[in-house]
């Protein structure tokens, strides 16, 4: 059964396909998960082997192919025919011998397209050099374009139906987050606190459950704050320290990413207490310029200005759009709060607008996910926006 | 501070350096992020970016590429000296007009690999056929060849302290799974279960914690069971129902992948009951087969004579060597136990020896983790092997 309505599909297919045809693309051949999920509904953990999702402008129906095996995940999965489900053979799985692009190149000289113009996105996750060559290769007529981001683009502007699952996520977020800071205490191990977060994660509310998310929870305490992407480790939380916590709630492939900073002990340092009021203070002030009509950069600039007065140096961009997602990722490398980016905001656009600050031996993290709505935006979770202090646990 | 003697890494560099010599390379560049992790102890979800290590014959050390605000990140987790850690600007950082190769390769020419025999990891996750081609473009004197699986055949002989890690792994999985066995029941939502699942994942046990697994826990249930790798749903479990079950316990980012069937009911068809059965001999014939010296095709072979006399036709592999890794995959895609693979075993491979049966609308699983000993195999987990039967729960 498919997440949505089959009329959302054929919508997301026919938007692809105004794309493919602006691009002089014939055929789209889509290796992004995310993507093949958005086109078709796939959604399985089997993008550790080869797979596409081929459309076609004359076809109806997109094209999947993977593993055979993975042809039952695509029948619970995608709202397509069954003669749309191909799969390559089990002597091709990470053979040293053969490889699946050969199948599925000659599959698609099978269809006609074998002289087509055909889009590849080039930077894709799990889609890997030798795929391409080989695919190349089996297609010698054919007119190979890079089509990077052309589906991700499609995605960038949400449906209502997507719009629900991204609160629904705002609201698992929230407990998340909440677990996080319930747990973290002087003396617990971080790995403890960790798994009370993942539970949160997959348990979801009492109406709906959770997804795994695409990262799995950054916890950086102590002088590990100053680096962004360090998971937890065995060791308990010591008094008197920092600890960035950046996760997501997911519903259906669908995320709400969420930074907080919590610090164990009475009185934070005064440049984390001040670090703390800036950045909230500017991000503040990059919420309040996100509305239609803007540009990425003009987002960004208000998150710049609000600070300038602070001595702090942020080469880092300050969002990015989001939304579904498989690992590694939940960011859709659309669009990026940075300088140079003119990209306009327009409403059901998604963001996670985060202020990482990550100085020498210490940092500080605070984030919103944000919809772009007709006049300004809407915050998907709802969790203070603070630098979350614990006194010292009594014992 | 590295996971392991700075000995561990000098000696995993120098065999390293041995198949470089061999396959006439003097630059290896190794984008696979369990192979990164391998030869420098990097370990950060940083892996969403481009990111390298690169290892030149002429070098004492490698270096670690990345984008700047991780070489944070590898300072807290390699051996590598400062000057060995270097990284590009943000404005790189999923950029439509820059690319980060393009830095990467600039620095190679500057480190003398301009004309250089390189070897590029052409089918591994997390390098896309534009990182390459930018890479090329940017190398155009250096002379390319493909070395997927170089590093990966290194660590296909685990470390005594590899092993250790793996043992502790196995301890985990035995409370992961002994978490489902427990929560899984007649009106528990699978994501309820799920998430007591990577509760005990993360949790590890009161002596060292659990880290995040490369794949989430597979949990298919009913007709689900069908299709190998779904993850779960918000449905509650129903009654006279089949789960099948396959997760890992990973610490320190060695695996310990282990999968079982429960069924919910006191009852189970015959259909059921048999092929677990058969499967379970067919897997204790596999087994015995395992001892330095025999072929991994002959491994296989022991399953597929041990169940010839039953009607189950399985094309996919028994098995695969494992260990180290990263999402999307615990594989290390070196050995797999399946016809035409005439491996040799040798005493320290490490194997998931699995018997998935996927049938039309159900499916069983079954499987172990096990070390190659001297003489035979050796188990990482304890976990009773057989068709978990759960009579009704009392309500």
């Amino acid at each position: 059964m498919t997440l949505f309505e089959k009329s959302e599909y054929l919508t997301r297919v026919e938007k692809t396909k105004d794309r493919m045809e602006k691009a002089g693309l014939e055929v789209l051949f889509v290796s992004d998960p995310a993507n093949m999920n958005y086109l078709t509904g796939y959604d399985a953990q089997s993008y550790y082997v080869e797979q596409a999702v081929i459309l076609a402008l004359d076809a109806e129906e997109p094209l999947w192919v993977g593993r055979k095996m993975d042809i039952a995940c695509a029948r619970f999965t995608t709202w397509l025919s069954p003669q749309n489900m191909m799969g390559y053979s089990e002597d091709m799985v990470q053979s040293r011998l053969k490889h699946p692009m050969s199948y599925i190149a000659g599959l698609m000289i099978e269809k006609g397209m074998g002289k087509k113009a055909i889009g590849i996105e080039m930077d894709a996750p799990h889609i890997t050099p030798r795929s391409y060559e080989v695919l190349k290769a089996g297609l010698p007529d054919a007119k190979f374009q890079d089509a990077r981001l052309l589906v991700s683009w499609v995605r960038s502007i949400k449906s209502p139906a997507e719009i629900a699952l991204m609160k629904k996520a705002g609201m698992v977020v929230n407990r998340v987050m909440q677990a996080a800071v319930d747990t973290i205490q002087v003396g617990v191990r971080e790995c403890d606190a960790a798994a009370a977060v993942v539970h949160a994660q997959v348990a979801g509310t009492d109406e709906f459950g959770g997804d795994y998310t695409s990262h799995m929870p950054f916890f950086c305490a102590g002088k590990r704050a100053s680096a962004p992407h360090l998971t937890w480790t065995d060791d308990p939380f010591l008094n008197e320290t920092n600890i960035n916590v950046e996760l997501a709630g997911c519903v259906r492939r669908y995320h709400c990413p969420l930074s907080r900073t919590i610090y164990l002990g009475k009185n934070p340092p005064k440049m984390l207490a001040d670090t703390a009021q800036w950045t909230i203070d500017a991000l503040n002030a990059e919420l309040e310029a996100i509305k239609p009509g803007v540009t990425c950069e003009q987002v960004d600039q208000a998150w710049r200005k609000a600070i300038s007065h602070a001595k702090i140096v942020k080469e880092s961009r300050t969002g990015y759009s989001m939304g579904l997602g498989y690992p590694p990722d939940w960011g859709e490398h659309t669009c990026c709060l940075r300088p140079g980016d003119r990209t306009i905001l327009q409403p059901e656009m998604t963001f996670h607008v985060i202020s990482g600050i990550w100085m020498e031996d210490w940092g500080f993290e605070i984030s919103e996910s944000v919809l772009v709505t007709e006049t300004g935006y809407e915050l998907f979770a709802n969790f203070p926006r603070q630098l979350i202090i614990k006194g010292q646990a009594s014992k």
